[in-house]
């Protein structure tokens, strides 16, 4: 069979470092955008708590206040109006897409996306039998989608995904920005589907809901970032007032309910804030350790990291393999990261992506365990 | 926006249900195919231990030992080789079937199915722009596909979706015929599906795996039936050799990865085979007193109820409106069914399905309610 839906590569260099991990070896992993630290304490309580209770609380079942508290959100973070019944829950961020997507598009249906991107919006699309539209975003665009990008278009897309802050740089599209690409698509009647997954993981400018500047746009979130819970599967999709019961016919034939345990840990994650913000706290210093890091081994062509918790950085004077790179720094090092292909097919072999989500300790382990290989592999050489 | 994917019509009687519950009143819920007892005792104990244990196992995560079991499985109940490699775990049977339709067919597919069927499959089937080929199956067929309607097909379907036990009748194919099946699909290279969710639910009949006639199946199975865990969202497609690395790009892609908790759950389930076996026996005693009690009443028109935990009953002699009739069963007797148009949207007006995976006692307490009212509504005029 042939197929045209790329495998993850950091997939790959996960199975090589899981297989070095139970043959002995120390292995740091940031290759994989999950918090280490789990779930907080109050939602892990709260689902030991539900193990304990009526056991038909575990059934086909989507949580009314869950979805409630969810709105109150939208109305507490960004001052904006969401009815409970326009959140629908989804075992994570990654059906909600599949979701909003069956709900808009159509077969042939033509989505602009920005390259570099999170990987599953164009493999995703293509499963579907949808068409990805992909700009290139260099450093001149700060590796995001604008407004210029949806008037200029020879033909108008039918969609845009925006993600702010954007996997794999953490690059934050500003407010003023995101309102005048609201405004392109409105001019050009392009539907915006908004992955808001990272937000509430910024270290300067803000996080802006696109729902601030249009109702009409589809955002998808999860509690897998900040929330710390990516293997509890649990998303959400806020849907426009006008697609709701399209959409609801659709999750009920295509997944059926979320995970019932999940939902009473994610109510209770709501109250965890204090301890999930000590947690931001811990990645900004991750974050200025690695940027520091990078600079004193002359990688310095980074993208804006603003938010998430990801370093995207060119190794461009150093290889055009990121994948064989990859692969030699975990070998020998046994610190895991991502290639850029995953997220650029076309630049991304001149690019790697690093996690900060992790323990300062190991932050501080990998940046020494990184500059020693460098100085090895690159370094010497230069001084020699 | 107009829509032709419809709603559960069992979503409504079960809110109504639970708002009357919430009222006050009591109610049996018979309207879900899902069991009422939870998951079995090991599997919420190896739950609570996974809880305590490091955090980073609950990250993005498939389980290699609950693949392996699950391909043991295979060896085991049917005889069959199915290598872990093949086993795909979702998030719930219903992204597994997703997956397997993505993953062979394309929109515009013909896909045959059995008509009264499951509704999610004619739904997922048109939310994916494919073309479910409806076939009336009556009580001349055993409301099931057989060859025959492959071979005389007009024009042969691109594939099959078969189910048994089946959905809302619990009839099950035998041998004999599933063979026949599958070489009337290898005459005119039609893809099988085969939805076995309710296997290891029956009560006279095995229930044999399509892949002991036909390597080349997709299965569908969960943990939500036998297993007794519907809201733990754990499901798995067994998927041909051929077509493992298209399917594993996909629902990486589209799903990403099942609920980890579950994941430990699952796997002590199979050591839970006593305490699930018991259930089953609770079932074959509640099927008995539900088909004698519904005899009485002069409900004699029903499906072959194999296994599953259905009774799929005419009520042709007493209504052309099921929903009428299901929700003034619920609003005088507490009694949540099922109407039958969720199932058959030509004939299921006249039929009713109830499930009857819950304690005997609740059983009882059903039979007691529906006599009375049938007596009240309908029999009383026979005598009068």
């Amino acid at each position: 069979m042939t197929d045209d839906i790329a495998p993850f590569r950091a997939i790959e260099i996960s199975q090589l470092a899981q297989k070095m991990r139970r043959d002995g070896g120390s292995i740091i992993h940031m290759e994989f955008g999950q918090p280490s630290e789990g779930a907080p304490q109050g939602a892990v309580a709260a689902t030991i708590n539900a193990l304990g209770n009526d056991a038909s609380m575990m059934g086909y079942w989507e949580s009314a206040p869950l979805r409630e508290r969810i709105a109150r959100h939208y109305r507490e973070q960004y001052g904006v109006d969401v009815g409970p019944e326009q959140i629908i829950l989804t075992c994570g961020a990654s059906p909600a897409l599949v979701l909003a997507l069956l709900t808009v598009f159509k077969p042939g249906s033509r989505v602009m996306t920005a390259r570099p991107g999170y990987v599953a919006y164009r493999n995703s699309l293509r499963a579907l039998s949808m068409a990805p539209v992909e700009v290139a975003c260099g450093a001149e665009d700060r590796f995001q989608i604008n407004a210029r990008h949806i008037r200029e278009a020879a033909e108008a897309p039918d969609g845009l995904i925006v993600a702010s802050p954007a996997n794999p740089t953490g690059t934050i599209i500003p407010p003023h920005e995101l309102a005048d690409i609201v405004a392109a698509c409105k001019e050009r009647n392009v539907q915006i589907i908004s992955d808001e997954i990272y937000h509430r993981l910024s270290y300067g400018i803000e996080t802006h809901s696109v729902l601030s500047y249009d109702p009409d746009a589809f955002v998808i979130n999860s509690f897998s970032k900040y929330y710390g819970m990516p293997g509890w599967r649990l998303g959400w999709l806020v849907c426009p007032k006008p697609y709701v019961s399209a959409a609801r016919a659709r999750v009920g034939n295509l997944f059926l309910s979320p995970p019932a345990l999940s939902q009473h840990a994610a109510l209770a994650a709501f109250d965890c804030e204090p301890e999930l913000d000590a947690r931001v706290e811990v990645y900004r210093r991750n974050r200025v350790l690695l940027i520091a890091t990078l600079e004193k081994l002359g990688i310095t062509d980074v993208a804006p990291s603003d938010g998430a918790f990801y370093i995207y950085a060119s190794i461009a004077h150093l290889t055009d393999d990121s994948i064989a790179f990859c692969k030699k720094l975990l070998a020998e090092t046994g610190l895991a990261t991502a290639p850029g292909v995953d997220f650029d097919p076309e630049n991304g072999h001149r690019f790697i992506r690093f996690s900060y989500a992790l323990t300062t300790e190991l932050v501080e382990d990998a940046c020494r365990r990184f500059t020693e290989w460098m100085e090895r592999e690159f370094l010497a050489a230069r001084h020699g």
